[in-house]
């Protein structure tokens, strides 16, 4: 395992991460059909641009990259890595499209742009969400991903189990529920584990099990993005309350007007200040095992915290 | 390869098929979570199985089954082979619902029962789909569906590519817009194969990965979907037409009354028949390679062309 010796430049190393990112994103998203493909339209190709292309920080993909870092830190740059990395983002961006949706969270702007609904229609929405989580298995099974068949169909089968009904997907119908549910504190971190923790966790195992990492620390990596989306999210419930639309780059205030159920609402703010705290504190807590060679994962759960008041 | 040397009984192995993809449908959407799991909220375990247990035909699962038994007659009866199988009709139910959605084509009804954003509402419709999506490839991707994890990246590849932007997906955003194209008898050709031949290719070419086909094998029983896939669509084009709902258990002239292309719409009823009747030869022909053991193959082709009128 190597020690960085420079102290890392978390700004730097997310901006080399985004650039790469949407590289693979560009050219996987092309109007060229890959072989089997028949035809890419025009139209649902510009709806899944539109949203993956916007910007974003590209959070995930980072982790992805940063948890692959602690075993393979000379192979960082390989392009099957980013392919993952890349993969993980069109899950989160189809997650977004799909949650914008005018039957669930009915947003009208995300990163500073129209939703994809607003920008097309309902339909090219729905169907390029689907595409784009359908392309996420696709890159993660495609031989360019990485050599060995075992790790690419654990790549696949650690997505999948995240973002499915008992992860991704069934944090985001509790959430909508809680709208009406009024749930407890508990229960609203078992929908954000779900909602927003499980891919964290899953990006991080799946940059661990690139590299090769063995069981122990692909659990420990995993706990470490548990935690950190945790942070991530209630870092996001405190930015709804306290920043402006032009700040945030979506509407704000939302949350509230729509009685949902977040950990501001639940807490207060200070009390989800706090808890924010705790979960950055117990995420780096998973990276101890792994000493300096982890710093780009502890700036990123500090960063997690920073980003909102 | 063996030679059957009984006539191929369809109904008694589609019934047989049915029932063995049945019981690992029911198994996979138990309540109880899966390792990596956090809950199965109720409500979406519900909406998934409202749809996945709703009867049906079982046809692309039959397909993946009897594909696979050319090369390895003796083992069709092994799990892995039915959770692939099983895995295929997740995804085809899957773009049920999502097409039923009232952005898509707005139907009320499904197998003679109520779709499921009737029976459920909007928001849990689209993640009830993006769910058995993401259980489509997490079945896939786990070692119990193949032992070998190179046929699992290649199960995982093969339907990711069938169903994405330029597959069936791509093939439902063309169909949603010949509404308004009106476009030719080439072109209506083009959307039914991404729209409905490219999972039914996949369906073939899977059966024939889990049996460890070669290449040649496998791309022949592909080109067999596809035209079966075409045939199929044909099929229902003319259902839509000529049956009652009682008969189809769905609406009916629904497909004219909103300006839907269809082989029927472009070609006419009795051109559209004479298609049906080629695509069908064509598909036979992919077969002959074969011969006698692909009796059931050809008896299902014949199956899609005799359902209409």
């Amino acid at each position: 395992m190597s020690v960085l010796t420079e102290p890392f430049d978390l700004t730097a190393s997310l901006a080399h991460s985004a650039e790469r990112v949407e590289q693979v994103l560009d050219a996987i998203t092309a109007d060229k059909p890959l072989p089997g493909e028949t035809r890419r339209p025009a139209r649902l190709v510009a709806a899944m641009r539109h949203a993956l292309l916007a910007g974003g920080k590209r959070f995930r993909p980072f982790l992805v990259v940063e948890c692959a870092r602690l075993f393979r830190p000379d192979d960082i740059e390989e392009d099957g890595l980013w392919r993952v990395a890349a993969a993980v983002e069109c899950l989160h961006t189809y997650s977004l499209i799909h949650d914008d949706l005018p039957a669930m969270d009915d947003d009208d702007l995300r990163r500073g742009k129209p939703t994809v609904h607003r920008a097309f229609d309902e339909a090219t929405a729905i169907l390029a969400g689907d595409a784009l989580l359908t392309l996420a298995f696709d890159m993660l099974a495609h031989d360019d991903s990485h050599p060995d068949p075992a790790v690419r169909a654990d790549l696949v089968a650690v997505l999948a189990r995240a973002c499915g009904v008992g992860g991704m997907a069934g944090g985001q119908i509790l959430d909508l529920a809680a709208e009406s549910d009024k749930p407890d504190a508990d229960e609203v971190r078992t929908i954000q584990l779900m909602k927003t923790g499980a891919l964290f966790a899953a990006a991080c195992e799946m940059g661990a099990l690139w590299a090769g990492a063995g069981k122990d620390d692909r659990a420990a990596l995993a706990d470490y993005g548990r935690m950190l989306g945790l942070a991530f999210q209630i870092a996001d419930d405190l930015i709804d309350v306290h920043a402006t639309p032009e700040m945030a780059g979506k509407a704000t205030g939302k949350d509230a007007g729509r009685g949902k159920a977040t950990f501001v609402s639940v807490l207060g703010a200070d009390l989800a200040h706090d808890l924010l705290g705790r979960s950055v504190a117990d995420s780096e807590l998973c990276l101890a095992r792994f000493g300096d060679a982890a710093q780009g994962l502890v700036a990123a759960a500090r960063f997690a915290a920073s980003r909102n008041r």
